[in-house]
């Protein structure tokens, strides 16, 4: 720039994923739940973003609620909209990711190539699968968002599971059936997971002890 | 959830904006810098970056760059496409204001409707458009990624201010005239707003000594 102080020199000491990590006090990471509709991921999403925000980490949830009428909101269901979908939502958590914060993205994201895809735009480590299984007669019984007997009745088309496929994970981060376990099981196994791999620091003593709820 | 502890009872309570706000100790900000190539926008919000972040704030700085090749890499820039842009650009700053960051955007975003719909998409005074103006003879005199040489020698189309419009903001913010004024002074008019408007708080005390760099 000009001006009146043209000779100030200006030291460009550029912002960076390491100094925003470090300001925060934590590893940056993204917190991938995938599932069909109804298996648990929102459930699961939610309660460990308040244990983790509780705990003094920086955290930010995202899910079709806040990104479909959003950043997504010229998308539909079919094949092709839902990458998209997920290459947006690949994109964002990438950005929030790199602003330092562990991200948690609950979406059905039912192809394995588009979770592939946003598991390879991050930095090596930093992208955690969490299979959030649960048979599908399972999901239908719960149906909160009547979403299968819609489906059932012809008003909706591609539900996953239903008239469109999914993909299971062949190797996830971490592996919950919610059939199976209940939430503070399947908590303990995520937090559990974290601390393992360095995302959780000081402060968080995991054990089948270490969740009051 | 079902499982061996389906009598538990969890308990929600949401992590929303306040949480995560309170938890950084900041209020959450977009702060948008819109002026045509060459005016100062990215070396400015750089540098209010840089000094924000040495005060302890947690930011992230959005512009071309890192959405370009990302989030917004099907786009080209026609106006339609300049449009799109700046929408998924607001949809993104927006989440990450709800995070709780202080988020600096640098855009040329010529459109004043593209502008307000961002200004529009943040709760009540959480955006700050900030007018970097410069003649448009001083931009095509500085000129660093030789866009304007370009479109004189006919290899680029759509250049702001060459052949595609300009509208400056009517009502901005901040005007910061880099023809003028040096980078220190146009840094320190940012920190005064940002002071006076109170999304800095303790430790930073506005006036022409406070900047030292």
């Amino acid at each position: 720039m000009g001006g009146k102080n043209g000779n100030v020199v200006w030291h460009h000491h550029p912002v960076d994923r390491s100094v925003r990590s470090e300001r925060k006090r934590q590893r940056p990471a993204v917190i991938w739940f995938t599932g069909l509709s109804a298996s648990g991921k929102s459930t699961l999403a939610g309660a460990l973003e308040q244990i983790l925000t509780a705990q003094g980490y920086h955290t930010y949830l995202l899910d079709g609620d806040n990104v479909r009428h959003g950043l997504c909101r010229d998308l539909g269901f079919s094949a092709e909209d839902r990458q998209e979908n997920i290459r947006r939502v690949g994109e964002t958590v990438a950005l929030m990711a790199d602003a330092g914060l562990i991200v948690l993205a609950a979406f059905i994201s039912p192809f394995r190539a588009d979770r592939r895809m946003v598991r390879d735009a991050l930095p090596e480590g930093e992208f955690m699968e969490v299979f959030v299984d649960a048979p599908l007669a399972v999901c239908r019984d719960r149906d909160p968002k009547g979403l299968y007997q819609r489906a059932e009745r012809g008003e909706i088309r591609g539900l996953t599971g239903i008239d469109s496929p999914y993909e299971p994970p062949e190797l996830p981060e971490v592996h919950i059936d919610t059939s199976r376990l209940s939430l503070a099981e399947g908590l303990n196994r995520l937090l559990n997971h974290l601390h393992d791999r360095g995302t959780l620091k000081a402060g968080y003593q995991p054990g089948p002890h270490s969740l009051l709820i």
